[in-house]
């Protein structure tokens, strides 16, 4: 169990990781100074989950232990010493995608534990997976991507109801976790390989 | 009163109706996808509850039942449908005019059972039938409507002060309550077919 | 003691008014109407308190007492009669610089009688300092200002660490509280008369 909950702790350190970079490479793209760069990754990070625990009613989980704020730091200089190999290569969207998947069975089990239904639950996965890239849209003032390219928010939701689905067969915990983060990183992935997208509504007005 | 509870819960249905179409149609012209235009939806029917019950410190009304989710569910259907009839006809109007009245009668009467002043109940009025179209605004990245046409707003507003001179002269709960949606609705009618507006401040910079 | 109480009084309310023109003449120059004005202006002023109440799990500072809603009445009043004098002088910024100082101090003092630790009473202080801004340049729908001019938030962060750094010392509340303060508005006079600011990240994409 020990080595389970080491391997999980990793794991959402790598996708905190992860979400910073987004959102401090975004950042810089509108030139912003690396204090605001460090705001906007940090708020990318943790804006998920704080509206998860605020909606929940449940203790804001990055006001439990300061290591969001000095991961996030990491996530700062990473980008700066390392930007050319961040451009070039795909480690990003590997680390965002397992991040994704983790940080989408963290918001169901916080969720279950705080005694709402399953339904809740997969909001919550989806608002701790996809909610800090909205925020961070909203902050450098672009249109969010969420709601117009790729299926990450759907990819969250697919993931939410495998897990529904697995909790109705008696699977472990830990067997519901992992196939709901499967779900979510092969969907995400083969998404972005094969170009998935979910139809535009047409209303010509 | 089962008949008159009967009577506010298929009214709210109905403004929940047209508050989430109005998100999903503004998310249509900006072409997101129908997961996007969902999630707009609902952000726009529940967002304003929403913050009133985290700021009153009480559970998430949308989070004790399924049927707001299934509710939008339904707009979007009705967005795919309808959508020739929607755009030529005042129905639409309507049914968010008389849902706006519910929603600030809806976002009083629960301050007041939290124990709050009258004062608190009337803003809460405000932001319950008012902040959803903000949170729109700035997910489809427009500048917040309520801002600039008409007096949405203030119909609530002025709603409120009306509910709240009703409370002092001992009227009934559900007499407060139908004068106050009686005024907000009057107001944004007259409001819409005079053009009323409130003067714009000048400041020349 | 008691009359310490009426100078931080008197002091807040000054930053409040200082906080709400700020908004109310940003949304002048987006040619908001009134009540547009008016609401922009209260959040500027109550927003990064409202957050911080939030996440702390406290009762929201501005909903037991109506003289913050008055305060901003006063504000839209005075923006109304005095623009002339308000643009031609430097009062706003001096009562800005003055009102961010304490709404710093405010912050932290409320995190740490709330049992928080230290390093999340810094985070709280520029929260209660800079979010009413950010929240107010999303509004009328501008690029934060916060992320690209001045050093509005590492102004906050400096005097958090130094109210820090004087509780280590076992200074009163009072020393800690104007230490703070006084960095908070010395670092903001400095960084605006010399031009400072944060380097910005380059990324070339």
């Amino acid at each position: 169990m020990n080595a389970e909950l080491t391997f999980l702790f990793i794991i959402e350190v790598i996708g905190t990781i992860a979400f910073a970079i987004s959102g401090i490479r975004m950042a810089a793209a509108k030139h912003f100074d690396w204090f605001g760069a460090y705001t906007v990754g940090l708020v990318t990070a943790i804006g998920g989950g704080t509206l998860r625990d605020i909606l929940l009613g449940i203790p804001v989980f990055w006001m439990q232990t300061w290591w969001y704020l000095a991961v996030t730091g990491l996530s700062l200089f990473i980008v700066i010493a390392f930007k050319k190999i961040l451009v070039k290569t795909q480690i990003l969207f590997i680390f965002d995608t397992i991040g994704l998947g983790l940080f989408v069975v963290i918001g169901i089990q916080k969720t279950i534990a705080a005694d709402y239904p399953f339904w809740v639950a997969v909001i919550m996965g989806v608002i701790t997976g996809a909610l800090g890239g909205v925020i961070r849209d909203i902050l450098v003032n672009n249109e969010p991507l969420l709601f117009q390219k790729d299926i990450y928010a759907t990819a969250c939701f697919a993931g939410g109801i495998v897990y529904w689905i697995m909790s109705l067969t008696g699977a472990s915990q830990l067997a519901q976790g992992l196939a709901c983060a499967a779900v979510v990183i092969l969907i995400r992935i083969l998404a972005v390989r094969f170009s998935w997208s979910l139809p535009v509504l047409n209303q010509n007005e």
